[in-house]
């Protein structure tokens, strides 16, 4: 089967806003097995919008369109459709009535143009949206399939990943079922990874296994056909198993979390309060555990001690140590997790400090970071890093490298 | 004139990466005031690459392509635009010496199909890539014209900015110049900088002003057109002196810049230095700050006081007040305030004491938000912020809002 991806809307065509929805069809709908050869953007506009259409039919078997579903009068796309294939638009109960809810839950008076959101293609099936008001649509018409799908990314993305690819399946092939896996890694570069399960993968069309990388992190993405949908699981869950036995130490979680949401979930699950005492990082690493929701059970606080009277100050790091070693030094490193640990009374001290760059500082080259990390009742450790990367990047990094040691000196990942 | 963008890559089809530089293009296009009416988007394939093509002369005077101007076999356009024009590729000297140099500065063999990056178009126009190796390309044939510009958009933004967008404005009009600039603003809505200033743009053709809202900011985009680039600009900043007459105060910068690049410029010019503490932002303003290289210079540090053991442990918040008004206070925000500054002797102190939600604390709804500022020698003051989106952005928000504050309080954007 052949896609062509149809995004509607102006907005797209002034710059004001990126085409995210191909992306995400698009990686989706390779995951499937369906070819995308063409993506296409086009105005909120009937002529040009038909024309487009008619394109498409000369060179894919699916279109899927997203955008112009909504109330007013741009949105287009379901008109233009219904004339161009010659169907009526009708009044989907379920649409309307979740559209009615909605307003009575926010306590708005809902105007008629509303109700033009519950009109669907005749014959169509309809795909609810949970996130939103206008439902989805998908209808085949002689030798071609349609898919309606809303613009907002948090609306379709949902849909299409409940209903719309399902839907598509079922066409595609009946007597088959694909599942898949995101494996995700930290501490490996791509290369060595490609290279440690080369054995495995070469060859293997079935299961499939895609590396991609990306910010300093790797993923492999297992995917499996099979006629039963379990059996395909057990296949992805046997290569799963072969590839933990060459890297699983690097593996830190599945399909769609963060080394951050990991860190914080080991955490709470040990029970473990933990401070930060950040020079390099300045806050970062706190501020990122600090945007999942519930943290508060677990982070105590911490010191931003981007000078060194701060580390003196704020942590009381001894002047000896800044003295004679520097503020990007292993003993600075340990004195700082060790140090704020003691003072917020927390299980876990953790501690950033080097140079970010451009330049660098105390005649260390930008870079070099050292990360401390201090467990009540065991000595406090220290790890070196050398990142080659620009300034901003190499903060970001240090706060994945954090998270990643963390987890290991936790032990809570033993085992994986 | 009407454009067609046509992005060249299988790795856009295969939806690992997004299409922005259709989005970057697109806004440039439409302030020169050229329509953009398709974007379409092709796999690395000659014979669907020729068809898109054909497909875009018979609706776009203009055709622009990204993509496929590389060394490896998979880069076709420039030779299928070559076979399609009937027009034969020669080697730019330009192109292949600083190819050459290229090499010989990273120390590296230029192998054989790296020349095959200094072919262009013959009878086009190179534009220089000032980021990269392959060169672009502007012709016209017929009554089309074609642009060939990098895949990067790092290779490819500059370039078109520099070379391309002139080269095109030149086959538009000879007698016109167009100039822009962006004003941006922080502390009013988009409806309210709209109704302020509506007297003064409706009807207004030249300059135009277009305002656009994102995360919590705004902007307005001034476009002057006139035969003289001077006069294009003289009438822009006549616009803008209306414009600040009637909202200044919310004007923070130009064109490319941050409010907390603006906040950290207010700070090196005033020699002011700055110490932070961050209960619910936990880090975030003191992280932002430190993305700005340089910034050492007058970020001493700060706290992470999530808890209010932090908050009374290390920035000595009295536990009466804790106790009579809570953590989500006034009080708790003006002492953070005051005592992190006196503690780290800076010269201001900022604190960030909030619920960012989703759920409420201490009896106050998520969104209630507290900064407090303090300046040497000055009474400390404080900021109430009541926001209504979710907890990430509530955050995000807030260090916006530190910005905005600190900025006024420091009163070097008086005058504004």
């Amino acid at each position: 089967m052949n896609a062509e991806i149809i995004a509607v809307g102006s907005e797209l065509l002034l710059g004001q806003i990126v085409n995210t929805n191909a992306k995400f069809l698009s990686t989706s709908l390779a995951e499937m097995g369906v070819n995308v050869f063409h993506h296409t953007v086009v105005g909120d506009n009937p002529q040009r919008l038909k024309k487009t259409i008619e394109i498409a039919e000369k060179r894919a078997d699916l279109i899927i369109f997203t955008g112009g579903l909504g109330p007013t009068k741009d949105d287009l796309t379901k008109e233009t459709i219904a004339n161009h294939l010659g169907k009526k638009l009708v009044t989907d109960q379920d649409a309307l009535t979740s559209i009615e809810a909605y307003f009575h839950k926010v306590n708005r008076q809902m105007t008629e143009n509303n109700k033009k959101q519950a009109l669907v293609l005749e014959g169509a099936t309809v795909l609810p949206n949970e996130f939103g008001m206008a439902p989805g649509m998908f209808i085949q018409n002689q030798n071609h399939f349609y898919m309606l799908l809303p613009g907002p990314p948090f609306e379709m993305e949902p849909m299409f990943s409940k209903y719309g690819r399902r839907a598509i399946l079922k066409k595609m092939d009946k007597r088959e079922h694909i599942e898949s896996r995101v494996m995700r890694f930290f501490g490996i570069g791509e290369a060595q990874l490609e290279t440690e399960i080369e054995s495995i993968i070469v060859g293997q069309s079935n299961p499939t296994v895609a590396p991609y990388a990306s910010d300093g992190e790797c993923t492999l993405r297992i995917t499996a056909k099979h006629e039963s949908s379990a059996e395909a699981l057990k296949m992805i869950e046997e290569m799963e198993k072969s590839i933990k036995e060459r890297v699983g130490e690097f593996c830190y979680g599945y399909d769609e979390t963060t080394l951050m949401a990991e860190t914080v979930k080991t955490l709470k699950n040990a029970g473990l309060t933990i401070a930060t005492a950040e020079s390099l990082t300045a806050g970062m690493f706190a501020a990122e555990m600090a945007s999942i929701s519930g943290v508060s059970a677990i982070l105590k606080g911490g010191v931003v001690c981007y000078s060194n009277e701060a580390k003196e100050k704020l942590v009381k790091v001894k002047k000896e140590t800044l003295d004679k070693y520097g503020a990007v030094s292993k003993e600075c490193a340990a004195e700082l997790a060790e140090n704020i640990r003691v003072i917020l009374d927390s299980d876990i001290g953790i501690s950033f400090t080097g140079v970010a760059g451009p330049d660098s500082l105390e005649g260390k080259e930008a870079g070099t970071i050292w990360i401390g990390i201090s467990v009540k009742h065991h000595p406090v450790k220290t790890f070196l890093l050398s990142l080659a990367s620009n300034r901003n990047s190499n903060r970001l990094r240090t706060v994945k490298y954090g998270c990643h040691y963390l987890m290991r000196e936790i032990g809570l990942n033993s085992g994986n």
